[in-house]
Order: C-alpha cells, then structure tokens, then sequence
C-alpha cells in the first residue's frame, strides 16, 4: 500500500508568502482568516486523509462498487469514512453560512481538494460532485430551489451528479436527445439516458441531486436549445422531507481501468421530475460554473496523485539497495537514491508538483477574487485570467500527472508492476483525468478558440506576467532566470501571432497546433511561477535556509531541464498540418 | 475486444524493398527463400494471429493464471490454443534445422514477434523464453545438453525460462545469493529463491527448462562469480524420456497491472538437480547471449502492441461521429477523424511505428549477418551494430509504446478508459516493458558507458551512415531531408563529444544524461530508416503510387513533428546534474 504525508509545510509556505494577489488580500471576510488558523485546518486535513481516506484507495480498488438488482454498492469502509468525513465538515468547507458552510477561500479548499486526491480518488469523487452542484445551484438556481436543497449538500447528506453524457455524445453536446417536457406544475418531465455519471448512484447519501441537460421539445436545434434541469433521485417534498423514488434508474455501472471504488453509472431517466436552473436554452452556460470549476479539480487532482506517487517513489529510492553510484566508495551496493538518473527522475517530479502547486495557489487567489471581490470590473478581470487558465490547469496538470506516475513505477523497477506496492494504482487511477470533464483536445481547443484567439485574456495575462516580472530583473539574484524566462515567453508571443495569422488562412493549422500549444503555455506558465518562488526565497532565505535553498535549486532544475521541452513542441507545431490532413489512413 | 490484421502489405514491402544489407545478402542459407515464401508464411501467420491468438488476449486479462495448491494454471483456452500454435511449427521457425528448426532468418521471424505482441503478448511469453534458452543453450551447452534438450523445445512441448532476479537484486546481479553446489556425478545441487519469472510454471509443456543464475561457494565475489545453470522442472533420463520432479516448486505468482494472462512466479529452488552450461564463473556472458535477442525481442513487443493500438484508435475515429471538423459544409456532426488533431494523433503513431518497424527490419538484417554470415570478420562487425543498438529498440519502442497506446485511449475518449473495448488492456499489458529485460535507465546506461563511450562502435555506426547518405543527397527529392539529417546527426556527435569529455570530469553528468541520450540516439536512428524509405518510395514510386506516395507524405510528418523532439532532450541534458545532485529530497 502507499504511504501519504500532506505536504503541509509546502502548502503553507506558498499560504504565508505568496498570497501575493492585491485584490485577494482586499476580500473583507478572508481578512480574520490568520495562518494559524489554516495551518491548523491543513493539519486536521492532513490527519483524516492519511489515517481513514488513504486506505480506502486500496480497498476500493481490490473490492470495485457492485450493481445489483438496480442497487449500487460502495465498496467496504466507505460509508463509515462518509460518515466520519461528514461529521467533521469536509463538505462544508468553502461553502456560503448562508447554507451552512465555513466559508473558507479556494486557497485554503483547494489545498484539501489536492490532499483528498493523493490519498483516494475514487473516495474523493462521491463528494466532489456536490461542490459542483452546489455551485451551480446557488449560481443560476431560484430561492426556493436553493433553500430547499442547499443545506443538505453542504452538509453533505445529499449528494450531486453532473449528468451531461449520451453515448452518442461526449464533447459534441449538441447533438443531445434527453428531452424535456413541461407540466402543469412547472416542473418538468425528464426522459432519456445519461452515461459516465460520476456517482450517478451509490449508498453514501440519503438523496442524489442530479444535475440533468436536456432538450425542450421544439428549442432551437444544436447547444442552443439545451436546457438545464434539478432531477433528485427521491423527491422531496416542501418541508424538505425525503419522499418517494424519482424516474431515475441505474442501468447499469461500467468496468474501468482505475477509480474503481467510484461507481460511473448509465442512469435511464423515464419520467423523472424535474426543475429548471436558470434560463430556458441556457442550460450549458449553467453548467459551465460547474463545469469550470470542476475542470480545475480535475488538474489538481493529477496534481494530487502526483504528490503521492513521489513521496513513495522517493522513499522506496531511500530504502532499496543496487549498484554502485559514481564516486561511491561503498564496498556493498548503494541506496538508488545516490544514482544520479534516479536523482533526475525525482527533480523531474518535484520540480513539477511544486510549480503546479504554486501556479495552483496562484490561480485559487484569482477564482476567490472572481467570486468575492466587492469591484464588479476586478471580479470580471479576475475571472477573465481564471477562465484562461482552466484548460492550462485540467489538461497540463492531468497530462504530468501521467509523466509522473509512469516515471515512478519505473524507480520501483519490477516491483512497480505489482498490485503490492500501490504505485501501479495511481497511474491508472489518474489516467482518468486526462479524458473525463472535457478531454484534453477539448481543452486546447477551448484553450485556443475562446480564450487566446478570440479575446483580449491573453494581452491581460502577457501584461500582468511582464509587470511582474519587470520588477523582478532588477534583482541579480533573478537576473538569469528572467532573461531565459523572457525568451521563451517571446516563443509564446510567437507562437501566439502565428496562431493568429493561421486562424485567418488555414483553420486544420490552428486545431492541429492547439495540444502543443496548450502544453508551452502550461510549461511557461509554471516557470512563471517559479520565478515567483524564488524572488521571496532569495528575500527571506535567512529565515530557513535549508527549505529556501532547496526552492532555488528545484528551481534551477525547473529551468536548466524541463523549460526546454517548450522549444520542440513550438518546432513541432508550426510546421503546419498539411501532412496529417493528406494521410490517406488505410 | 481489440480487433488486428497483421500489417502484411508494410512487412513485405520492407522485404521486398528494404532487405538492402549486403552482407544479408550474401548469407548462403537464405538465398532460396523468396518473396512469395515469405509472403505465404506472413498470411499463415497473420491467419492464426487473428483467429487464435488474438481472444486470449482479453481471455488472460479477465481470467488471469491461477495459483493453488503449488501449481500454476494457465487462463481458459490457452492450453488448445498452444497445442494447435506448436503443432503448426510457430515455435520453430528461426531455429536449426539440426534440433528440428526451420532455419527462417531474423528477418521473417521478428515480423512474427511483432504480430504475436500485437495478438495477445501474455499468450506470446510463453513461447518466448523457449527462444531464450534455445539460444542460450546452442551457443553455450555441451553437444550431450544440447542433443537432450534441443528438440523438445523446438518443438514447443517443453519451454525455457531465464532466472536471473532475486529479491534484493533485479539489476545489479553481483549480488544473487543462490548456490550452486558441485556434486560427484558432475552436476550441480542449486538452492535459493528466484523471483519475476516470467513462465516460471505453467501447465502448457510437459516440462520447463530453468536456466538459473547461481554462484559456486568460492567463487569470487560480484558479477564475476556468477555461473549459469540448466534446471529442468522435471529430471530427464538419458534417453530423453521425462522423470521424476526436480526440486524446483512454486511459492507464488505476482498480482500485475498487465500482462495477466502470463504467470510471474516466485520459484524456490531446493537441491535442484542443474548442470552448468558454459565456463565456471562466466554466467552472465552466456546468460547475456540470451539477455540480447531477448531485449530487441521487448522492444518488438512495444513496436506489436503499438500497431494494434493504432488500428483500433483509427477504426474508431472512423465510426464515432462528433463536433464539425474544419471546412465542413456537413450539417450533422462529422466523423472524428477529418478532425485535424486526432489526424495529429494518428499520424504520430503511424509515423512512429512504420519507422521503427522499417529500423527493425534494418536490425534484423545485421542480426542474421552476426549469426550466419561466413567470414567472422564480418560477423563480428555486425553484432558490434547489434549491441549498439540493442538498447536502443528495446527502451525506445518499449517507451513509445507507452506513448502510443496512451495516445490511443485518448482517441476513445470515455470509452477508452472502460474495459469493453480493450485498449486500456494494451496501455497496462505495456507497462511491463520498459520495465523487464533491465529498466530502460538500465538500457541507457549500457548505450553510453559500454557501447558509446568503450570502443569504436559509435564511430562505426556514423561512418556507415554517413555513406549511405551521401548518396542521399545527390537525389533532390531527399535533399531537403538529408539537410535536417545532418543538423540532427552533428547535434549527435556533439552529445557524445559532451558525454566523453564529462566521463573524464563529471560522471554523474554523464549518468543523468544517459536516458536522453538513448531517446536523442532513437529518434534520429528512426530518422535514417525514414530516409532509406524516402529514397525507395521516389524511386519505385510508379510501382505502386498511393502506398509510396503515403510513405512520402508519412516520412515529412515524421521529420516535421516528431524529430524536433531531440532537441529538448540535448539542451536539457547538457545542463549537467549539479541541481539534482544538491537536491536535498526531505
């Protein structure tokens, strides 16, 4: 089995030194929140995820959820670990008082979002969808609809689904067929069938508060005429009682390669009652609060697993014996960890998990700013660079989440392969995150057409960075740095004109270039980050020199070695997509 | 389930357009075997692949080898389908007609390595070792072993192993513990425990041949104590009749990500009765006989299962419909593959496996050459190449794997991640190669510091194609591409000035850079077999015009997209290790 420690220390160093966004700092209720205050919640959440949600990982995916009769079943140990986690408030964390909720800033939640994905993702994965409908609930969602079903998500009673899938459409939602018909009441009657529902049905929650895209007989054909509706699995009446079964049945669950303790369930809605959120035909742009946010979740959950999987391929390096490292004068074998190669391939993750929990820190500053600040236009600007950022977070994140993963079943050696070790099971798990939420294509795309091309975001973005930075180069210490950092963020600038110029003469062009481009902009923004990390670790090394001569040194590393991949996949993509659009693919 | 039709076309237009080595040419023995032969046997082969090989595949992974009571039983089905494999001669092909064999070159027989991979590798493993000690035992066993021996595992009715790993020691071999213990009737009584053996048991053949690594109490310490041992499962009379058990039994079989179908056993040897195949004490060098064709033989299997995950990723994106491609005047959504990105992503496969199996096909020629051609001079020509490029095919193929049946999940989207369509079951099979054989770190360390850094066979390597280049560039069809050649071969030969001037100064430079290295080596070794097609394909191009004009057009994809990549690799690793090295990794 793995082992977990929450990375407590790195958390709070980035909590207490580069909570550096000026109108984050101007939220009124996050001024009480103190460092103590949070280092104590890290350490709770640090506990409940080591001693009662790490084990379920294993648990789960030894003993997958069963369908039976219609019934899904979790597997062992988790309606216990529910339970517990619910009593102590976990789902409460960064939700509104107003409905029971601690108000916490995404800073601080999205700490614990990463702990929950190192210790088990499919645990994770039965409450992360309430997040979502809680969000888009308290978003686009009457008062009524609020008051009614609010509370109980956040207590975490109920639980949500997003059920946007048909197995004729993933990415093209467009071509939906769940249809929508309006009743008497002004409810609607919901029939059709919904697949990969994540938690789609379980034994956890008293109630599943679906989350349901369907189309009104007669609106406009394509996205335009998608409608978004509340479908809970068992009614609830006005006095907020749970009553009889909804029109919502489980079909059936699938069989997967990883997150097996979390059910992915085909749901038949015949019937099913439901409520629309928001507008009529304004269904996806709802579900996009949900969706957006959960796409972040989604890369920090790559970024979760990949935490986990160092520190176990770093402990397995300090325990095994074999060879001799360079300049060793030890008679018998070495530790792995004096080999230089395995040295590299260790840098190699932790220079990565650290710069994306930075960028990360970074990025949950800007979504706080997005949804409390009291400036409408510095909320809009904020959000501006946050929905930049989405597509960057979820496919990047997920991507080297894969890298790493694979890199440490690999310092295992044979061992890795085994089920013994644990490691095996986080590479499959986290295979997950590049396809679910949005494949990562979808998101280049996404990143591509509506952030970079279409809008002004990327001007925003390159100004702030080079503000920053300007005031950065003065200092000798950083000199280096900003000058290789300018050069490839001029390969970014580049490559974004040459997009431009593209958009207008050759489209296959654009969309052959946008994975690659999504991954320099990742890669560039990450140095970004470290270039943040080492201004105040330079500033403040007297302060613990031992942790900020290492942030310099995982730095440099950053830079010397994985900053140059940029370099191949901009040779790569601008050579154009003539020959992958005349392959005659026989 | 997967579907595979062997790539006959591609195979025999490397046969018939390709087989250019000279020296191959001049081999006596594979004079009379002509095009329509080898075509005969390809389809034969390509039959059986696809009817009988290829549903155990998805049979091994859901009814995985059973331990029970000390014996191992193989999945349902494997049994028939082994009895019908070796009854139609498979196991013999490329072996001496003296023990039975049918004295087909390299050549042919890896084309069939790559379909057995492609089909079901866990059925193919147990076959595969069998050529393992085969060779191991023609080139190191007395005339008496070999006459005993021989012919039944040509024949298939009993198969071989190679026990090499112990628990402490999977790499670094100096430190194995079993005994071997000399005995008056000149055998050897071997005691210790072997782990990871791949067939280690099995109930396929009526016997198991162990070829097992052990030391003689006396011997010198380390690698250079090591003696190599055959160890039958069940003893064999003199006249070749089968006896009474050995002391070799079963004490478990590994629990894998992949490769299910395969047993890996635990094998505890007791006072086993074994007889010492070549010099006391020189066990690793014979042992390594079999370690080298077995490693290209790993290789061949990331090459196999890449083909079949590309043909199942194409003929899904030519059914799945979603979203509109670009310049679509279509109004329903359009089938994903007009979509440039995915072209994107299969052109990367096909480019990467059309190139590797055409660098294969290079290979296997020196291969017979070393084997069989007359003068020894030659002959040891060829197997310097061999070892030059033995690493080389296995980490590069066996890492491109990965990349290329990840690549393939993604084309499936959701789907891909279920178990229904079997190709997350080729991502996991996989896994284990870059793995067994020794590590590909293992692999890159053996390319730079015994066969780049020793001798001369780098330099060799670069005079001969630089030969066959030069005659390149006269062909302006091809200047272009030699030009990008070139520029990719002097950053070769720069790399390995680099690695020979730090080997002087800074060895854990050189350690940390050995893995780029090898994939730097891959790519452009890759690159010159797309040349030699390029070159055939202008010339012959009136022969057949859309298969050459397709390897044209794949060939520029090739250096377009993919090549770019070594530059990254170069600039990352002359940056050194001293980060890594100051790493304090708490």
């Amino acid at each position: 089995m793995t082992t977990y420690n929450a990375p407590v220390e790195d958390m709070m160093f980035l909590y207490d030194y580069l909570k550096d966004n000026k109108n984050y700092n101007e939220i009124e209720k996050y001024k009480e929140i103190n460092s103590d205050l949070v280092k104590d919640i890290l350490e709770q959440a640090a506990k409940i995820n080591k001693e009662i949600i790490l084990p379920l990982a294993k648990t789960g995916d030894e003993n997958p959820c069963i369908y039976e009769n219609g019934i899904v079943r979790s597997p062992p140990g988790y309606k216990e670990a529910y339970k517990k986690f619910i009593e102590d408030g976990w789902t409460s964390l960064s939700c509104d008082s107003k409905y029971g909720g601690q108000d916490m800033p995404k800073t601080i939640s999205t700490f614990f979002e990463e702990m929950l994905s190192s210790s088990s993702l499919s645990f994770k994965l039965y409450s992360e969808l309430s997040i979502g409908a809680y969000n888009c609930i308290l978003h686009h969602a009457d008062q009524k609809i609020k008051d009614k079903f609010l509370p109980k998500i956040v207590e975490g009673k109920w639980s949500g689904t997003m059920c946007l899938t048909e197995s004729h459409c993933g990415t093209d939602l467009g071509l939906l067929k769940t249809k929508a018909v309006k009743q008497s009441d002004n409810s609607y009657n919901i029939s059709g069938q919904k697949i990969f529902i994540t938690s789609g049905d379980h034994d956890l929650t008293e109630n599943i508060i679906h989350l349901v895209l369907a189309k009104i007989p007669g609106s406009p054909p394509g996205s335009k005429g998608i409608s978004l509706f509340l479908v809970p699995k068992f009614l609830v009446d006005d006095d907020g009682t749970v009553g009889s079964r909804n029109g919502v049945n489980t079909a059936s669950i699938e069989t997967k390669m990883g997150i097996k303790g979390s059910p992915t369930c085909v749901l038949n809605f015949e019937n099913a009652k439901g409520y629309m959120i928001g507008p009529e035909n304004k269904g996806l742009n709802s579900m996009f609060t949900m969706m957006n946010l959960e796409r972040i979740i989604v890369g920090i959950q790559g970024l979760g697993i990949s935490e986990t999987a160092y520190q176990n391929a770093l402990s397995y390096a300090k325990e095994r014996k074999q060879g001799k490292a360079n300049n060793s004068k030890n008679k018998e074998a070495d530790l792995i960890i004096q080999h230089a190669d395995i040295r590299r391939s260790l840098m190699n993750m932790k220079s990565l998990i650290e710069g994306q929990r930075s960028f990360a820190f970074w990025v949950s500053q800007l979504i706080d700013v997005s949804l409390n600040h009291s400036d409408k236009k510095v909320k809009e600007s904020a959000g501006d660079l946050v929905s930049l950022m989405t597509p960057i977070i979820k496919s990047f994140f997920s991507d080297t989440g894969m890298e790493i993963t694979n890199d440490a079943i690999q310092v295992f050696g044979g061992y890795g392969y085994t089920k013994d070790q644990g490691i095996e099971q986080l590479f499959r798990d986290n295979r997950i995150t590049p396809i679910y939420e949005g494949t990562n294509s979808v998101q280049a795309i996404d990143l591509v057409y509506r952030k970079v091309l279409n809008n002004k975001i990327f001007d925003k973005y390159i100004d702030q960075i080079t503000g920053e930075i300007k005031e950065f180069s003065e200092d000798k210490n950083l000199s280096l740095f900003v000058q290789k950092f300018q050069k490839y963020l001029e390969l970014l600038n580049n490559f974004t004109l040459w997009l431009t110029e593209k958009n207008k003469l050759s489209k296959d062009d654009v969309s052959a270039a946008c994975n690659d481009y999504l991954k320099v902009f990742g890669y560039i923004a990450l140095a970004h980050s470290w270039l943040k990390i080492l201004k105040v670790s330079h500033d403040k090394i007297d302060q613990n020199k031992e942790f900020f001569q290492d942030k310099i040194n995982t730095a440099t590393y950053y830079f010397d070695k994985i900053l140059p991949r940029v370099q191949a996949h901009y040779i790569s993509a601008i050579s154009g997509s003539e020959t992958m659009m005349k392959g005659n693919f026989n």
